[in-house]
Order: structure tokens, then C-alpha cells, then sequence
């Protein structure tokens, strides 16, 4: 998988490309574990961003686990490399239970997710019939973002609790995860969803407690909460997984720096349309994602910032539209910058808004360190169901 | 490849998946083949939309091109399958010409594409230094909507021309392509369009032939202007990719009908938020990807239009919100429609925005005929450069 290299200079890679700063990654890890220590949490890492073993080792630190995955292929694929505690966090469907079964068979501790009574009598039948006490959490609405139990109907959480415990799984607990957090546009409104978040988890732990059934979990989590809550009383586990690459979308939350963000797309100069202020690169949206999630807010980055080959920005250039295999690059409305000389064949990293709908796009990590305009490795990635 | 299968219910499908409606997909490519035959054009069918072989050998009638590609892994995949004739219509960048040289001398008969006498030059003499005629197109510019040479910038035009093909390259013709038919909303705007696209190619080819230059090949085409042109005198050839499947802001431009659109996701319901309307299904953005291309027309079909299992759409039933892997299903903001009852576990099938970009987050077409509820085959497509 790690296709290590003798360093490859960035003029030899045909494009576009996606480029990891390996330096960069490595300091945003630090940063959320140093931070989940002092507040005493374990970090649930989430691998959907990544989909790479190499970055789940070094996120994992080496580790097996705990981790968290959006697709059972993600599960198949961590479980395959040795990943045992998995969190499979999207609602289960009745479609995808034999698949849940089998790899627990084969060794992984796989715990799945719901939120109403219909999927949870499914998943215990299922279980009983299995003979297998699949662990189940319940998905607590914290901000009406998506699903989930409100957190103060203790009728309806002790109802789908008591049915998962009681006949053939297990309730493992609760989880949550704050949304509307993206919506933050500082500080406070960011520590109060995040303490929004830990209250709901913590009250529907204590309303399922209070009834008698188990939560020995009790997990939360999104990037921007998971940086910005000053207390995580009662909760078990924190789950984040754009953190580790950071993009133009936390970074415009506030919960990142520019220089952190550890992902670009590599692009060369293709032509221009000198009359209107535009140079054309061989990224568009097939390379960039459709992704346009700084468009809500302040300052919209279009499809990507774009900075130098060794990873500065330029004053306001971004990508302003894009094609399928084209980008047009053009300085910011209404900003004073020039727009800088860029000849036919010039290399361009442009940052992206979105780091899990870049990588998605691409199928490996060209791996740099800092902005010396060489890959040091190769690591594949994966996508998909 | 085609890996045929006994037919598999789609109940034992683990969702999302991709559907591909062979029946649909083979009307739509006999009615532009058909459309072109009378009009007196080649086709050049753009492959960047379906990326599969299967699709290749339909959309060709079983022949070896002439095929359109987008990236160099196209034009990989397809040599690999016997493809000859395969233009590369995106703007060379140097740092790729040594692996289109190499394709060549594996016995691609590749043409490449520029628009500037920087890229004449250099594309010009590294042909020379190959000793390989490599042939080009100039893209010239119909709509100001991307790059190329002004039609009436004959100065422009004839130096880039001259460069190409007295200095080792050969100049292969001239290419447009009309990406603001996107935008047209009626039959008249398209039509216009078509023969503006039409009319830019011919005036750019007979300044090129007025000045001693060769411009055998005149290359037009988007899949709107395809349908729209009343005329093609002076074209040798139509490039269009989308009609293959059609998607959503394709008939929201008048281009196909719903019942054209060949593509689907498939997704399972996993819950409900029945106070808000909405239904939870396991296919997000992800699934459909971010593209929001009917955002700008006048029905806004979120992420997506749902239909039932048997792919009839439901009233108005849009996806009007998407996470990663969770869409979220609710009647259209101010239609009178009612929202229909699906339980957790029932099957959906999901029209995409924009076929290209939904096709692309997913590894295989499963193929289904109508409406049976069977995938009779499932079809490798691959993605990425």
C-alpha cells in the first residue's frame, strides 16, 4: 500500500493530483488528541475522510481501533488491516444486516446505529435469530440537523431501547453529532452547539439509565465541537474525521488556520483568457469535487484557493467555475490583487472546501512534506460501497 | 467485465447502488444516431460520461471509435480495449505529452487539443524531437464560456495553425464546444446556440484553409446543441457524452423527457423526522455527489427527483438536503403534493442532477431492463486519472 519512493519532483506527475502534507496532518492529530486528553474523552477517529490505512495508522497512532466508518466497505477494508472496535455510524437498513453478521463472524466488534422502533424490533429479531448480541446505539437528535431520538422523549428512547436490549441485542448506548456546528460563524456559537451536543447525549444516557437499561456509550462529536467544547462531562467518546486534513470550510469556521489545511490539488496552467482575468487548469470539478461549501459563507472560496507550488496562497485567487477537467482561476470580486504571471505549464496546489469530497475524487495520496515540490510516498485510497 | 449474472432481485442489493437502464440508454443513443445520420455527421461519442467498456461497445455499435476522452486514463482504458481514433479534448499541459507520445507509439491514433501559440510551440517541437506528427486541434471559443481562439482572431488562429503544422505536429482541424446550451431554457435559445456553436467552428476552419492550412476535421458539440441543430453544413463531426444516460438538467432544459433518464441510485429508507416530512435514506451526497446543476433552472430538484422501485417518480418527492451517506427525502417547498408512506427498509430509486458527476462516485453500473425489479448484469466503470 505504501508505495514509498525516492522523492519525485512535482514537474514529473501528470495531473491533476492530490497532494497530502504528511507534516501538516500529523500536527492537526496532535492538536484534537492533546486536546481530547486534557478533557479526558478517547477520540473515535472517523475514516470516511481518509479511507487510507496508512492515515488510519497514524491517526490510530499505531493502533487497531476505536474507529468509526460510514460504509461497510469501510468496515471490511479496516477490518481486513487487523481494526477490531468499529463504529458503523449511518442508520442501519434491514438490507445491509447479513453483512453486519458476517463481519462480526470474522472477528470485528462492529456496533451499529438506529433511531426508531421499526429498524431496532428488525435488529433484534435479526440478532436473536443470529444468536449474535449485536451492539446497538441510538442516534439522539441534538439540533435537528438530520435524525435521531429527540433527546427529552424518554417514551420513544426507552422504548427502542428496551426492545434492543431485551430481545437479542445489545444497547451499547447513545450517540449524536452536531451538524449545525458547520453553520458556526464564531466562538460562542460554536462552545454552546457543542455543549448543546454533549447535553442531549448525556440526558438521553441518563433517561435510558433511569429506566434501567445499559449506556456504557455515550458519543459525540463533529470537528468544529470537537475543538471547541470546554467540557465533555458524561460523554464516553469523541468522533471527528475532517480534522486530520482540515479544509477551506473549517478554516473559514474558524476552527483551522490556512496553514494547516494538509490536502491541495495539484494543477498545471493550461491556458488563459487574458481579457478576463482568467487562467485555465487542468483541475475542474472531477478533480475539485462539487463541493461548494464555503458558499454559505463570509468569504466564498469558489472551488478551491489556490496557492504556489510550494503551498503559499495567492492574494485572492481562486477557482472561480469549473468544467468537468477544466478549472478557470481568476482573482476574488471585488478584491484590489493582481493576479499573478502563470505561464502555460505552471504548477498550482489549489486547497480544497471540502476534504471528504476531494478525496473522494481521487483513488491515492501523493505524500509531501512541507514545500519542498516532491512526493515522498504514494498511499492508496479507496471509494465507493 | 460484463459480469452477467442470473437476474438478482433488488431487495438483496446492499444499497446505494447504481442503476443503469439498458433499454433506455440504447433509445437514447439510436435517436441522436439516427438525428446525426440525417443531418449527414460522425458521431465522436464523449466517454467521459460512462468510463466502461460495455457502455463503450453500445454507444459505438460495437466499433473501435472515433471516441472522445477527458483524461489520459481514458485514453489508456480504451487502447487497452482496441480503440483507435480517441481525441483527448481537454488542453495539453507539457508535463503529459511524453505519455501521449507513448500511447501513440502503442498504436492509439490520439489527437490532442490547444489554444495557444505557447502550448503550438512547445506541443510542436516535442513532436518534432518524437519524430511523430502528433495531430491537434485548435479549440476556438463559441460562447466565451471557457477558453479558445476567437473565431475572427484569424492573426491568432493561423500563427497557432502555422506552428503546428510546419514545426513537427500536424494541425488535425478545429473544435468547439457550446457549454452555455446549458444554460438555454427554450427551443429558440438552443437552436441559436447550436448554430452559433456551428457557425464559430466553420468560420474558424475556412480562415485556417483561406491562409494554405489544412483543417480536416470540424468538431462541434455538447448534448444540448446535438439535438438543437437545424444544420451541420461545414461540421465533420458531433461530440456529446450526456445523452447516453440523460439526467435531470437535461430535461429540465427540454432536451429528454424523465423517462429517459437511463441512470438511478438506488437507496433503502433508514428512518423518518415524520413531524418535518422527511424520509431518511442510506445514499447522501456521496451517493449522488455534490452537484446541483438544476439549482439554476426553474425546478430545483435538490439532489435528486425519487422514484419508486419500478422507477416512476413519486409527485414532487425531491432529496432536498444530503450528508455524506444520508439524503434526506421530503415534497418539493410549496407543492400541494403529499408526502407517500414508505417504511423503513423500502426501496427508492434516485434521478441524478448530472449524470457525468453522479456516475463517477461509483465503481459499477448494475444494469436493469424496465421496471422488474431485477439487475440483470453489473458493468465495471472506473474513475479518477
Amino acid at each position: 500500500m505504501d508505495e514509498a519512493l525516492p522523492p519525485t519532483r512535482f514537474d514529473s506527475l501528470e495531473t491533476p493530483c492530490l497532494l497530502l502534507d504528511a507534516d501538516r496532518m500529523q500536527a492537526n492529530i496532535v492538536r484534537l488528541r492533546s486536546r481530547l486528553a486534557r478533557l479526558g474523552v478517547h477520540l473515535r477517529p472517523h475514516l470516511k475522510t481518509a479511507k487510507s490505512i496508512e492515515v488510519a495508522r497514524v491517526v490510530t497512532e499505531g493502533g487497531t481501533g476505536p474507529i468509526t466508518v460510514s460504509t461497510l466497505k469501510e468496515a471490511e477494508y479496516f477490518v481486513s488491516h487487523g481494526f477490531k472496535d468499529i463504529l458503523y455510524a449511518v442508520g442501519i437498513t434491514p438490507n445491509k444486516l447479513d453483512h453486519v453478521f458476517d463481519l462480526r463472524r470474522r472477528g470485528a466488534d462492529l456496533t451499529i446505529l438506529l433511531d426508531n422502533l421499526d429498524s431496532a424490533k428488525a435488529v433484534a429479531a435479526a440478532a436473536r435469530a443470529a444468536g449474535d448480541r449485536l451492539p446497538v446505539l441510538i442516534e439522539i437528535d441534538c439540533d435537528g440537523h438530520r435524525w435521531g431520538v429527540q433527546p427529552g422523549d424518554t417514551g420513544r428512547l426507552v422504548a427502542i431501547g428496551r426492545v434492543l436490549q431485551d430481545g437479542g441485542s445489545a444497547l451499547a448506548g447513545v450517540m449524536t453529532h452536531a451538524g449545525s456546528s458547520y453553520d458556526c460563524r464564531d466562538e460562542p456559537s460554536l462552545v454552546a452547539v457543542a455543549e448543546a451536543e454533549r447535553a442531549a447525549a448525556v440526558r438521553a444516557a441518563e433517561a435510558l439509565r433511569a429506566a434501567g437499561l445499559p449506556c456504557p456509550a455515550v458519543s459525540v462529536g463533529s470537528t468544529p465541537t470537537a475543538f471547541a467544547a470546554r467540557d465533555l462531562a458524561g460523554v464516553t467518546e469523541v468522533r471527528a474525521g475532517v480534522f486530520v486534513f482540515f479544509d477551506l470550510v473549517m478554516a473559514g469556521i474558524g476552527v483551522c488556520a490556512l496553514d494547516d489545511v494538509a490536502l491541495s490539488v495539484l494543477a498545471t496552467v493550461l491556458g488563459h483568457q487574458r481579457d478576463k482575468g482568467w487562467i485555465i487548469v487542468d483541475a475542474g470539478w472531477m478533480a475539485m469535487s462539487r463541493d461548494r461549501g464555503t458558499a454559505r459563507q463570509p468569504l466564498d472560496q469558489g472551488y478551491g484557493l489556490v496557492c504556489d507550488a510550494d503551498g503559499r496562497p495567492y492574494a485572492d485567487l481562486i477557482m472561480i467555475d469549473a468544467n468537468q477537467e477544466h478549472g478557470i482561476l481568476a482573482v476574488r470580486p471585488g478584491s484590489a490583487a493582481s493576479c499573478p504571471d502563470l505561464p502555460v505549464g505552471s504548477s498550482v496546489r489549489i486547497l480544497p472546501n471540502h476534504a471528504c469530497a476531494t478525496g473522494a475524487q481521487h483513488d491515492r495520496y501523493h505524500v509531501v512534506r512541507g514545500g519542498d515540490r516532491h512526493v515522498h510516498a504514494v498511499w492508496q485510497r479507496f471509494n465507493g460501497w
